[in-house]
């Protein structure tokens, strides 16, 4: 299989302008397909899609190879080229994600909320796609797969620009992709993986409004901060998790141990693990030692107030300012000790990133309390907050956690990537 | 009472920055108080606003006295100056306004969808206000109450920014919302209406990111084309109401013709009148010439296709391009004799504004098929496109009819100003 890459872009270049503008107007086509395809047609390139990408081992692992020697040579770290490569459990993976993906129920034209008016009209929604979604992200091929399955599913056409690390191997995938969609008669630009590395394709994505319905970007912090701050076209973006857990004087011991380890120790990197542990001031006396030991006997480093230190002064470090605002992604922990809910919910509104945060109680009414009050996509009684996942959610797939809080909040899947419609059925009905 | 209008500011001066900055800070402080107020404050507040409303009519009518005579001085045209009026009625209709609002159900803190998951855990939502609204409108000073009692009730902090013409309509009113919080113990700062002529306050306003969540203009196209344009925060906007009725070669005769005079002679000025008829041609003959008679009886001017012109060229002028891109907003219909439904639902995706669009046929088939294909916020079978609204819909009131598909699409109403987060309900549960 040869796979051409088109970098032969200036920067002063209208031609970059002019293939971005085709890609817009190839997408928009392809939605008007997309929308009104019926499930069946849908599932049946997903499952193509998968045949393509099970036949082409070779092929994507040659053009991956390709990819990782450059990477290499270029001296990336060893994180990104772990994530850029595409093993075999990696691709078996996507396949198997696809299937998955087939598996969901569809959520276009869904009807819901039908109910009668006093005038006679019955007036309810239908979920319909957004249109047409373009997707940033860094250098995981794998997820050119995850986002192109979820847009196809939801009759989202989508564009797709993946970090130039991984170009080649981005388009060996689309190949199968092309394949795929084509197997089944739709067109093969309701999927579309930017085919340049010119950094300015993306700033040109952004700004796509009339073709581009919505962005969402996914990565780090820089390439969201980036996007969020340069589109004109509305971003669902997803920045930091920096999650809490706050144990309430009413807290069940053995919870707040199981909860508090779980986690922040179940892994580090991601983005629904503890950051910060907020302990009412009563129980900490119950709950330090053994907790302490636990996180320090997993090789967690310790960070704590100066009431948090008064425990084991020799592993707990001082948590200084910057400790409370910091995602460590790491086996760091940041503890504080606070008097009170109250103080704990003022700590995670302010500090917070309004992800996922828990509190770990036996009281009744500040278990209500903290879920209205605490202002944060996920808000947990008595749970790990390494839950907020949109596979256990029920959502089947997530192409991401917003942060926002417009359309979608939380872990977004196939319904946040639809809007609904009212739709009136009348009987000649007019208004008075 | 005296009101005191802030239009001090120079165009170059710093004072309508640091202005504008206070007035954010000042609405994210009583966005946290409000957010978590109880239903039973909030309608308090509402109730409080319209008993000052009624005690102080004298002087809100003195204060709308002196722009209607500034207006009528700058030449304003008769609609302009109609809108800005503040009569006993309309005063009236906003104290009517604020009990209504009372009455509907409070959308925060209501929990839904809450299942279990294999897990163990329990996964739902609770509705969450979304922080500070902004709203530009313009002058028409009622939709002052109307925007305060709807952000209010959804616990929203707002500012508001009405035309320069109602300035110091708009700060009477003000006094009386302030007056209500007061009474009820809520911050002033719930709600401001922003003291200042000077039009740069709007600029500086549409780039808030940090005290502003969403913006909803309100009023016409030029206004929120430019605030769609200038903002960086998202918008939430309701553009063109280019509405069309489709009759069908099933349609039933009596129906349609009920539906199309319906549409397009309740109301000529409103987004959801009736702006395009298409007609199949296999039941032109059986339908036109009544409805044509029916139509110009009421003083409604036709435009037709060649085919249309056929029936009464005498009365149907001829329709040129820009009519099918026309929202007339007066006694002017534009009619189009297609082949069948798919030529109508071209027309409609290509030609319309995605706002409220309809059929009349008694064919399930193309119904249903209608229902999924047309783009639009309201699609409706054998119901008059007037029904597009708030009040019908059995949302209570609208903020707006939102064009866009993202958050919110069609009729807003309390809903519409909220947001929903994620709850969880575990016993200790931990993650795998």
């Amino acid at each position: 299989m040869s796979v051409a890459v088109k970098n032969e872009f200036g920067p002063d270049s209208t031609a970059i302008g002019q293939y971005m503008a085709q890609l817009g107007r190839d997408a928009r086509v392809a939605a008007e397909v997309l929308a009104y395809a019926d499930p069946e047609i849908k599932n049946a390139a997903l499952l193509n899609i998968a045949e393509a990408l099970d036949e082409q081992r070779e092929s994507i692992k040659i053009a991956n190879q390709k990819d990782m020697l450059k990477a290499e040579n270029d001296g990336l770290d060893a994180a990104l080229l772990d994530r850029l490569l595409l093993s075999d459990a990696r691709i078996e993976a996507m396949i198997e994600g696809l299937r998955q993906v087939v598996s969901l129920a569809d959520p276009v034209g869904e009807i819901s909320e039908m109910e009668y008016r006093p005038s006679g009209i019955q007036v309810g929604k239908m979920r319909v796609p957004l249109g047409v979604i373009g997707i940033i992200y860094e250098s995981r091929p794998n997820v050119t797969i995850d986002a192109a399955a979820l847009c196809l599913k939801s009759g989202n056409a989508s564009i797709l620009r993946g970090g130039k690390e991984a170009i080649n191997s981005n388009q060996a995938i689309y190949q199968c992709i092309v394949q795929g969609l084509q197997k089944t008669g739709l067109p093969k630009t309701c999927v579309q993986v930017i085919n340049t590395v010119d950094r300015s394709a993306v700033g040109l994505m952004l700004n796509m409004q009339d073709s581009i319905d919505v962005i969402i970007p996914r990565g780090g912090k820089s390439l969201i901060e980036r996007v969020a701050t340069e589109a004109s076209i509305p971003v669902i973006k997803h920045l930091d998790g920096l999650c809490h857990v706050y144990i309430d004087d009413d807290a069940d011991l053995s919870k707040a141990f199981d909860i508090s380890l779980n986690a922040k120790t179940r892994r580090y990197g991601v983005c629904n693990a503890m950051e910060t542990l907020l302990v009412a001031n009563s129980i900490a006396q119950h709950m330090m030692p053994d907790l302490i030991e636990a996180l320090v006997d997993k090789g967690v480093e310790l960070r704590g107030c100066s009431r948090t230190r008064q425990f084991n002064p020799a592993v707990i470090g001082s948590a200084v300012d910057e400790d409370w605002e910091t995602e460590y992604l790491a086996p760091i922990l940041s503890i504080k000790i606070v008097d009170g809910m109250e103080q704990a919910i003022e700590h995670i509104n302010h500090h917070g990133s309004h992800h996922t945060d828990a509190i770990v109680t036996e009281n009744y009414t500040r278990a209500r309390q903290f879920l209205r009050r605490v202002d944060s996509s996920s808000v947990m009684v008595n749970a790990s907050t390494a839950f907020a996942d949109g596979f256990e959610y029920g959502l089947g797939a997530e192409i991401g956690i917003s942060t926002d809080k417009l359309h979608a909040r939380g872990p977004v899947g196939l319904k946040g990537l639809t809007s609904q419609k009212y739709i009136v059925f009348g009987d000649g009905h007019i208004r008075h």
